[in-house]
């Protein structure tokens, strides 16, 4: 059985591509990261999407000190309330975390080379491409050569492959996937900025986006509010 | 003035690239990582070194949980007397930690974005490359793409530099290289295994190389006592 390492973070996307990933026969195993984030919630929703699936989640501590210019880290505003146009315009808002991405597929690369898993599953999503470098189809191409010369598994013969499911799917697109596959959406949350109250808090681009996939598939599991 | 992020372990190499790139006239940030590694006492000599430079350090502490199978993180032995033709005979040792250095340069480079610093400086030498895939320059060439098109800093046109000035030296060559810069050998510290004592073991392959590095410039800077 081919092993996989999923990166999973209690959203909508990753919760989706466990789903594939487990439909493709894949052992999966789920690595989710703490790294100070303000909607560090989100991984008590990974848990149970987790559990779901009934694959093992290991939670990794991320050190938020290089972190501090984004808004997910720090005490700056979340962007809210910007039109769909807006979150599209190409321009990078400060929701935007260096190097996550980098660090989030690094530890992927680590646990495949301890598990011998031969995939890694990442779910960047057609949106995100125009606001986050770390989600580009050019970005994935970039990590998958790291994988391709930097790994005992490389040198071996069989470097891991990356897989980014979601790359050429808008939100509507992912919503109608993980409803054809059975995914728990209910369970899934996708805000940015839900303190004190851990509620969904509707107007971050997170949420927006969300609002707008469900409202243009006609269902309605928003999260309003979190576990 | 140019800002440089310098990967500073506080063993020889690390040490000599802070010394380069201070030389080149940048304005420099170490930044050293406790992964759970036997020799953390390395960290008091990148300390020390940082102290001499009159650098900040920023000790990043990494999560060791996906490097079990490394000697350097576990209960296993760090290999001992081997010979400098086995050290180089292209077999990956157990002292290869997984994705080690792709997660010490993905920090570098949110750390880069942070400071807007142009350049990282990190220091695999000739020796690294047959034993570590993540110490070659195809390695190096390919986080150099990662950089490329991962970060808002390329997005804006001036992504960073990675720069490995020691990829082609080996250790007697870093040696003479360190001499000539003044850099004080005396407080680097090179030993895999320095436990219960932090004395060098002087028989793991790190203890080797410098020992036979150092005999062949006939200077006796060995590490035989930590801090």
């Amino acid at each position: 059985m081919v092993k996989a390492v999923v990166l999973l973070s209690g959203g909508l996307d990753s919760s989706v591509i466990l789903a594939l990933a487990q439909k493709q026969g894949r052992e999966c195993f789920a690595l989710g990261f703490n790294y100070g984030q303000r909607h560090v919630i989100e991984l008590e929703h990974a848990a149970r999407i987790a559990q779901y699936y009934q694959v093992p989640l290991r939670i990794v501590h991320i050190d938020p000190c290089i972190f501090k210019i984004s808004s997910l880290v720090s005490d700056l505003s979340v962007p809210k309330n910007r039109s769909l146009a807006e979150i599209g315009s190409g321009e990078i808002p400060n929701t935007y975390v260096p190097a996550r991405n980098t660090l989030f597929l690094a530890y992927a690369m680590g646990q495949a080379e301890m598990l011998e898993a031969q995939e890694i599953y990442y779910g960047p999503n057609l949106l995100d491409i125009a606001s986050y470098p770390d989600c580009t189809p050019a970005f994935v191409q970039a990590f998958q050569n790291i994988l391709n010369v930097g790994t005992k598994q490389a040198v071996q013969g069989h470097s891991p492959k990356l897989i980014a499911p979601l790359i050429n799917l808008n939100k509507e697109e992912i919503i109608r996937q993980g409803i054809a596959l059975n995914v728990p959406l209910q369970m899934t949350f996708s805000c940015y900025d839900p303190l004190p109250t851990k509620e969904a808090c509707g107007k971050c681009d997170a949420c927006i986006l969300r609002t707008d996939g469900f409202a243009k598939v006609g269902e309605n599991y928003h999260n309003t509010k979190s576990i």
